[in-house]
């Protein structure tokens, strides 16, 4: 069996700096939280934890904890928790993508400059929850054009970083005959959409995908579901320990591709598992 | 033989608004020019120049032949155009359809806010002459993303006013996901997309499909286009004195649109032609 890797597999620049950071901060500061998991893998925040860096699920929860030193995750938290956080007697350490932050500050410019704001993305993801509190009150979260009940002449879109692009152009062909101005930031990432793009080349050529990640990591499930929309067999993962002899049964070229927030060291354990099954990489 | 006439044939606002003027003016001024044809449609020019306003191919026309007049037709002039007319010792009325005049703004302001503009037209048609005269020197007309040898960072979109929506919708979903910041303003005229709407839906429900207007007509020609694409049978014809009685052989329901320029009186004399060979009004 031929083990394919997908080239940009692994760690974005964002979270690729953030955990960098993370790391160092931990060494000098005391009482160091995260507000929120500062990216989606269970492991690297165990990782994390490790050397001291806990994660708060709310603010009440820091003031509770005597948190001294406060990271904000890679996905940006809202408008509103930046603000009781500045009250606070925090150290913050701001580890929000700087890609995130480009996208929070189109959000506001385009509520500012009298848009009616479209933000496609996961309604339920921290990163949608903080662009939607700048994108202003009526705001609108949608995966297609379908979803919206009213389309407004003025219509502007910001995109959650991690979303296909794919889903942006029909977005954007549903709705531009029911506007007369549409202005549209692409803050969609672009180490993220050339993943997709090759995760996507890689799943039509193998017989088998395994994509690894968190399962709480939106840009890592999107890769599954663009691997399982190619109908190809996809398999997801957050450690090798996970992987079922019986998915290789009869497979000549699996694929492999990992989220923005896979740490390296997953990655190499994965393929030594499926190198210990007989693949070998290619 | 049923014949089904599309409600939105015929005379749109910016043009019956032109017509009336014109005929107003014709009145009282002498030596009434326009720059170029007023509207594309030959019998209604022939018309115009019945009650004495004649067409002037340029302004060294004009000139010569001491026009005192000068109309502005409904597809507008260039910017170049319009400051070289402003320098002579003319009466200007300007009879450029406010819809285009819209156009001709967005095309400006896209250029002042240091947007690479790209024109959705026809490359040949006035209108986009004009337009493109607003636009800037590196605007892009183009019919297809296709046609686009790059794409900027920074892209705005004007449409010419009688393009088909769906061009405007593959346009936009094609260069998306090339671009950071897209400003689209749809200046596609509702009269003319409420036009083509009615005539496919028209189409799909008949044997054959009669397209009445100027031969040099970009909207009227577009519906005849829509029409073909829709495996229809189509003609296109400017007079009623056109239809050949083989068309309808063996038809039992036709359709029956017309462009924006088609006069009232000419549809009605196609109608008639129609009834005259045995076709009845549905």
């Amino acid at each position: 069996m031929k083990v394919v890797v997908v080239n940009k597999a692994g760690f974005c620049f964002g979270v690729k700096r953030a955990i960098e950071q993370a790391f160092e901060i931990a060494k000098t500061e005391e009482n160091v939280y995260t507000l929120g998991p500062l990216i989606h893998n269970p492991q690297v925040i165990e990782a994390l934890r490790g050397v001291g860096v806990k994660v708060a699920g709310d603010i009440e929860d820091l003031a509770a904890n005597g948190a001294r030193t406060v990271m904000i995750r890679t996905h940006g938290v809202t408008r509103e928790e930046m603000a009781r956080l500045a009250e606070g007697n925090y150290k913050i350490i701001d580890l929000t993508c700087p890609f995130v932050k480009k996208a929070q500050h189109y959000a506001k410019l385009l509520s500012e400059e009298g848009y009616q704001v479209i933000i496609l993305g996961d309604i339920e993801h921290p990163e949608v929850k903080g662009l939607r509190s700048y994108a202003g009150e009526n705001a609108a979260i949608v995966k297609t054009s379908e979803e919206l009940s009213e389309i407004k002449p003025k219509t502007g879109i910001v995109v959650q970083t991690t979303q296909p692009v794919d889903s942006l152009k029909r977005l954007v062909a549903g709705i531009i005959e029911h506007t007369k101005e549409l202005k549209v930031y692409n803050t969609i990432c672009s180490s993220t959409a050339l993943r997709q793009k090759e995760t996507q080349e890689v799943a039509r050529a193998v017989d088998v995908m395994l994509v690894v990640g968190g399962k709480n990591s939106a840009n890592t499930t999107q890769l599954a579901k663009l691997c399982e929309s190619l109908s190809v067999p996809t398999y997801h993962v957050e450690t090798a320990g996970e992987i079922r002899p019986e998915w290789l049964g009869g497979v000549r070229k699996m694929g492999l591709t990992a989220g923005a927030s896979t740490p390296d060291w997953i990655i190499k354990d994965v393929e030594k598992a499926l190198k210990d099954m007989g693949g070998s990489k290619k």
